[in-house]
């Protein structure tokens, strides 16, 4: 929301109660999606890369707190300055902090005092905003309170794929049951086109333009040398996926990268993280084997449709597919350029590219605190782009980066092929 | 409870009312022991060796339901099928079972459920009592229900020293606050009397006598041949524990067991388990450091107290400090023979002998399920005698034998000195 | 080797020289042993609870350096300064020394220069010995000398044991090949008598009675009280334990102690230590599949005997064999008091018993830096009593406890049974 | 070695002798470089991701066994059948193979052992390539033999940073003491000139061109797009890596990854890895304190020299170094480009590059088992350009692609700078 021009006091105003409408919006959908879950719930933590649905309602909040209201809003009273240990994630320059895999530790503070928590600082970022009147002032505020939305709405898919792999972890295998509004369900699947998007290379502009809000991870925008090829219009399916297992994909080496392979033999892959095999004694404890196989998600145990693109794959999968059928993970530049003419690029499933994430020529992290936020992971990581089902409407874009480790399954992450054009 | 003759069916009606209360008086006892606990507070679980409160509450009704119920009420209905394998402990008999480190991701079933749980069951021992009119039922039933009584107040103690250490994973220390009723405090210290307690040695008689319940690893009662030896009729303190960390007890090397030291150097230790250095950052984040020692508990953080056992040590500590006082640590023998004459010999910590837990000469397990109760875990561990502030009103005696591995420290645990008759 | 009464000068010399061939001999075993490895053989550690060949020699070296040369032969030069960081076993009053996983990696000193090492130490102790002319220092010089030669054999022992498990490890599974000499098989069985040994019961003694030279942790001799018990006059064999197996022994949770269940889960146990299943890749990659058992000794693989005694048992598979069984293990009053009526009780395996290895009433560990030998391993062992195969001729006697954490497999160590008498 | 046009059979058997010559060279360094070594030392694995130098004699063979000789010689029998389950390192295709960890468990077969190995098929390549009279087995034997050439080379250079740190390991820390012959001392560095290579951005061919060997990870050539940048003429020192040190780059969490500060923290960094303080106990055990730095090497521990090349470092290190001098490393492109202008190519350390050991475009891997050779490697790394100290004569070339994971510091990697042209 950048200012075009001069605004008059105004026309301030207006922007800064559009902004403040918007903080709302975010700021509620959170609790909207939390909403569904127990304290209990709320409190667990299945695994040190998950958090609790609670400690991402308190740490989106502490985000505001210290970057936004403690430096800009005077006499901002801090609401319990001991929390500041507990809900910083990973910023050095903040001090020290809770250790990341003992979150689901914190009973205490409850659930309470976390709404609680969140109604002090939205009052605070209400009261600043409201008593904006001052372009200067707006060209510092604005863009903190825009980082920190999208900061917010990226943990608002965290708190779903966190929560996910939490009921996956009981044996009970609950749904989570999305609440009434924003759907949680795969957008439904466009009209078929042919196949392929073909590219015909030569040098694309990638990256970040310029106009709206993006993460520095994006930019700078900048020249890419691309060698013609072909990618996928539409997602690998559950179905087709379903024939490399049964193919023996997961007992092939040759099709997978040396430290894939290790993973499906430490971890006993055989399928996507949560398909369940039809004698899974957590269906036949209580019920006749199925006939197919089962996969769990958001609405509980469903059986697998194989029209609907497959997910929860890590990149060793993704990639070890895309060596089954003859083809490979397209590149970031070429997914980013061919983008407009897929089907499916986001609403379903973040997609694996065969891209490490490495910064981008002439790269330089936002400054201050917002350094740490995404150049220093840009290692041992790999780049997914797009956006899935639990991707907040409008928080992604055709140059945004997603980036994870190359064994990670618990997110919404699938693939689409890409060739070259022989 | 056993019956000292044929009794009328009236008298059976009597002994069924009676143990009738006491199982609620038991049963309503963990529940104001979960009390001042939130949902979440029930649901956590901070290492591998403790349970959450919610699946002490759940796994204590299980005994009842499988041991008791299934067998025995004809026409029992299992409340959830499912929730056998959640809250099965470690009865390999009863079949596979969820691995005791994830209980604490079991945010569902959630606690209202829990507490319906426990309500179903006691109402279905309640008519199991109430029906009960044949004197060989009494014979099966009332051992069942005393077995399941008492494994439900070791449950009680655990559910303390698990919250507590669950309390002590989290940096803002919080207080669980026992409830009224009883006291969780250290009982009043008696006069004082002479330091020693002189055992002339000899053949003395060691054992569960056979009046009242007992655990099969109190039996057989047996004859034992004890040197003369003097034991200390009061506990160790926290002041003189003090003196041994001041005298640079944790530094030096000759004063532990080996495997005792190679604990000192792996996990650090300086102090018991709970105690507070005057500088430690979580209690100077927001306050100024305090003028000693501080202890946390199930009050919160206090002082440390001179004149109170010390507790939290580990059996290592406690030799270490035997060491150190020019003593040792009394057999579980030597402890049983004096107690009599002892001071604090329950109500404030179980104190560690220098006994290792294996069976009693003749020792037969109980026989079906219970087999699995105490016999194998005989090895590994040491004897602890006593009983603490935590041990439920009446639940030990002088030839209770609890037990637990050389390294635990969240126990309620501490020593008392002994030594040879020069 | 006491002196009886005040000795002559020539008596003492003849005293002197006495011990000095002893010391020759125990030296010079230790050299045989070693003699069929190679330089790389030698110098492998295969696990932290093994060491390398070299490192025995040199450590055994170290021990005479360091405990008796250094403070009693004025004007000793030390080999090599550096060395004594080295080959420190465990001895925390000398100071720091090189992590015990971290023995494999000395590949310097090379075997010659530790050869160089012991011709210099043992030329030392020649002199020392030699200068013997008064009585005060032989009181004080003959019972580190004799300490140092039962050390140097229970390495002696352990150099076999750990080269066997280096070789186990050794896809090619080579045989040692024991040397001339002192022969490294099974003493012949003796003549078959009755199969148990009857013990009354009542006090007894125990612990070393003062002739001739024991450990500490023998001592003091006292009184125990024995119930009446039945002792198995032979070792369970290789036969025995085979029909174990076939009963499904190792899937048969209810015969273990619980720690030892999860061993064989962990560890996938199905056997002892070094049988191999017909089927074994080891045996099949150059020849055809075997008839059955085959055991990987000291002579490289052979077919199971079942008339040996079976050997390469932890604690929990002795103790569930005896289960199995309808017996138990004995403890280790009842073995010593059992001892002379015996057959195989040592000469073939180290035999666990029902006994954690605590310390005797009253013990108190030898003085000074000999301190740390026994005594600070009081926790967490199990006793094995008897000798086996592998241990010096005149090295055990009926009072000598052998000790082992319950899950150790690589030693000589079976069983034998004892029961109740009905 | 590719032949122009179609030969004569003797200018083909002038061809196959200078190849045999040429092995005969390489094969002969590979035994020169262990000379030095006992044979302790040649079996010894100081960690999973080094080998026994005994391993890398066979290995290399074993390679050449496989790959040319049983395909290709007639007749040729293998040495021994059991040792190609011990020497195959990581290919997939070619069945189970001996844990990686455990090489260093290797005893047998003996040093003499793997010498007539090398014997014997030495004497079958010779064979093979008099035998070789026919065009087209030379069309394919040939590309076999330099590939095999060429990966015996890169296992020279594993030989020796793997004895390398094998003797940090010992706490004597012995010098490797190279051979006489090939000098494994830094290059001497060229005049000095101007400090950066100024490079001005656009289009550049980068990969293999075609004349000559290459590993296929080196290919497909292909056009880069460079943005304008300066690369540093010469190589970080030792001196100026002091600087950083000095000026507590290890304590500034804002200079690193953050899975690169995670690794100080977790390891303890504090210098490059083979570096010793002045009061390090290695050194002062037996000698008074140093004066600055002493770095650990081939030739031992030598005081550090403030113009050499810095080494040992992590990719971490190298990247949190570049932030400190206000530079940045270059992409693996950038150097390719700017290699003919640069000193210190070669010859003195691997460079880390900010690029990961992705595929190029269109890159596909050889055929048949040699597939496994780069390909499956291609995530999770970084590439490193140039060449060491340890890099045999004539091996690298500006298009070679090493990889090493991040936090690998045994190798002799350093770093060079690069910036943007402001």
């Amino acid at each position: 929301m950048p200012l075009s021009s001069a605004p008059s006091r105004a026309g301030l105003q207006a922007q800064a109660g559009a902004l403040h409408e918007h903080f709302q919006r975010v700021r509620q959908h959170s609790m909207a999606l939390a909403a569904p879950l127990s304290a209990e719930d709320q409190c667990v933590q299945s695994m040190p890369d998950a958090s609790p649905t609670k400690w991402h309602l308190a740490h989106t909040t502490w985000f505001f707190e210290t970057v936004l209201l403690q430096p800009h809003l005077p006499g901002y009273r801090v609401f319990d300055a001991r929390w500041h240990f507990l809900f910083n994630s990973y910023y050095e320059a903040l001090g020290p902090r809770h250790p990341r895999p003992q979150r689901g530790l914190l009973t205490r503070p409850g659930i309470e005092e976390v709404h609680a928590y969140r109604a002090h600082v939205d009052a605070a970022v209400q009261q600043l905003l409201a008593q904006l009147d001052d372009e200067a002032r707006w060209r510092v505020v604005e863009p903190i309170v825009t980082l920190g939305l999208n900061h917010e709405q990226q943990h608002q898919e965290l708190l779903l794929t966190d929560i996910l792999h939490a009921f996956w972890c009981n044996p009970l295998l609950p749904a989570y049951e999305a609440p009434a509004g924003p759907s949680l369900r795969l957008a439904a699947a466009p009209p078929a086109e042919s196949p392929w998007v073909d590219l015909h290379g030569g040098v694309v502009e990638v990256g970040h333009s310029g106009a709206g809000f993006a993460f520095d991870n994006e930019t700078p925008r900048h020249a890419a040398l691309l060698a013609p090829c072909r990618i996928a219009r539409r997602l690998v399916t559950c179905g087709e996926y379903a024939q490399f297992i049964e193919d023996g994909g997961y007992r092939t080496a040759s099709l997978w990268l040396s430290d894939g392979w290790a993973a499906v033999q430490a971890q006993g892959w055989q399928a996507p993280a949560y398909w369940l095999a039809p004698d899974d004694p957590r269906l036949t404890r209580d019920r006749p084997a199925a006939d197919g196989w089962q996969v769990f998600g958001l609405q509980g145990v469903r059986p697998m449709d194989p029209t609907a693109p497959v997910m929860q794959l890590s990149f060793y999968e993704a990639a070890a597919y895309a060596e089954w059928a003859g083809a490979r993970l397209p590149t970031e530049f070429e997914w980013e350029a061919a983008s407009a003419q897929m089907q499916q690029a986001t609403g379903h499933v973040w997609q694996w590219t065969r891209s490490s994430y490495d910064p981008y020529p002439g790269f330089r992290p936002l400054p201050g605190v917002a350094a740490e936020y995404n150049g220093k992971f840009m290692v041992g990581q790999l780049v997914l782009r797009g956006g899935s089902l639990a991707t907040p409407e409008g928080h992604s874009r055709p140059s945004y980066r997603n980036f994870f480790p190359p064994a990670a399954r618990w997110q919404f992450s699938g693939l689409r092929l890409a060739k070259e054009i022989q």
